[in-house]
């Protein structure tokens, strides 16, 4: 970008490699960052170093912990015997924001997906299958993703659960909060007719 | 964002100070970083840190340096009796990547707005009428933006170097190149206009 400016070049190389960010946004958060002031600069440095230097992933459940284990794991108000799987830990900080569950999680990082060569023991599955047979888990509710993988990964520890006797459930279908029906594609309305309630 | 994680939660309000990114953007860099290895992040932090440390601007100019002077400043084969004075350093650069200059540069760091209390002081006004006086310039070719600042920032130049004799010029308006004329907005066809030239 600028040939006489190696250490700027750098920074622009550095930043582009962040999703989302080209070269020409780089190059705006490099000039932005020339003008930072310098201790604001190392404080990003220093967060940057230190997040990664701290964070790790739970040993139970795999969620993002400062510690072996995450603040949920060791919460004692917790309901020990249901267990929310998701495939990453921003799907479980979307659980958490609606206050819905009460119970623990399990992170699976991913989902599978034969064609790019993940199977179960690329996942976390093999150590939740060791936790619902060893925890005295009562209810498994399946919170992957509503894609191609996330279905099929939820089909399959449906099918793996339910063998062991296991009561699985899965994340309702239907209208969204607040949405015109008008706007709302027909599979989605189909599901939510067919799930329809009591009133 | 998450009360748990001190250092994830600090990454992250430290990448939302960055221009353009949101709370939302910077947590998804955040995670991002957190599944990269350890040396790239690295990487990323001495890549900022050396840029703070390296970086500063030319002393002649005001464009970004590595020394004392710029690269174009130090270049022999420059036009030294040209100035083209824009706002900013990646105006510059615009006008670099066109090869259609081949003189100096300075780089206002900004444009006359008096209602922000940016006046001429503000801006390297002062160390462009010393280059303009002590350094036999011949042509100003004034490159500030074509906003109400960067117009006003223009005119007040020219007002000041025609004082003193010195040629000034303007950017031309005009059709972008490709362009359908169909789609360009009226003041800038009557401008084309106005400016025809003879073929």
């Amino acid at each position: 970008m600028l040939g006489s400016l190696p250490s700027f070049d750098r920074l622009v190389a550095e930043l582009s490699k962040l999703p989302g960010v080209g070269t020409k946004t780089a190059a705006r958060l490099a000039f932005h960052l020339l003008r930072t002031p310098e201790q604001d600069v190392q404080a990003l440095a220093e967060a940057l170093l230190e997040m990664k230097r701290k964070v790790r992933f739970c040993q139970r459940c795999f969620h993002v912990a400062e510690d072996d284990t995450c603040s949920i794991c060791r919460n004692p108000a917790r309901e020990t015997q249901r267990l929310c799987v998701v495939q990453e830990p921003q799907d479980l900080l979307a659980i958490e924001r609606s206050h819905a569950f009460r119970g623990l999680y399990h992170v699976l990082h991913g989902a599978l997906s034969p064609l790019d060569g993940i199977g179960p023991e690329e996942l976390k599955i093999p150590s939740l299958l060791n936790r619902v047979e060893t925890e005295q888990i009562e209810e498994v509710l399946l919170a992957t993703n509503f894609s191609v993988e996330g279905e099929a990964t939820a089909l399959y520890l449906a099918r793996l659960f339910k063998e062991k006797g296991v009561r699985v459930t899965r994340l309702a279908h239907g209208i969204p909060m607040g949405s015109d029906l008008e706007y709302i594609d027909s599979g989605t309305v189909q599901q939510a007719v067919d799930s329809r309630r009591e009133l």
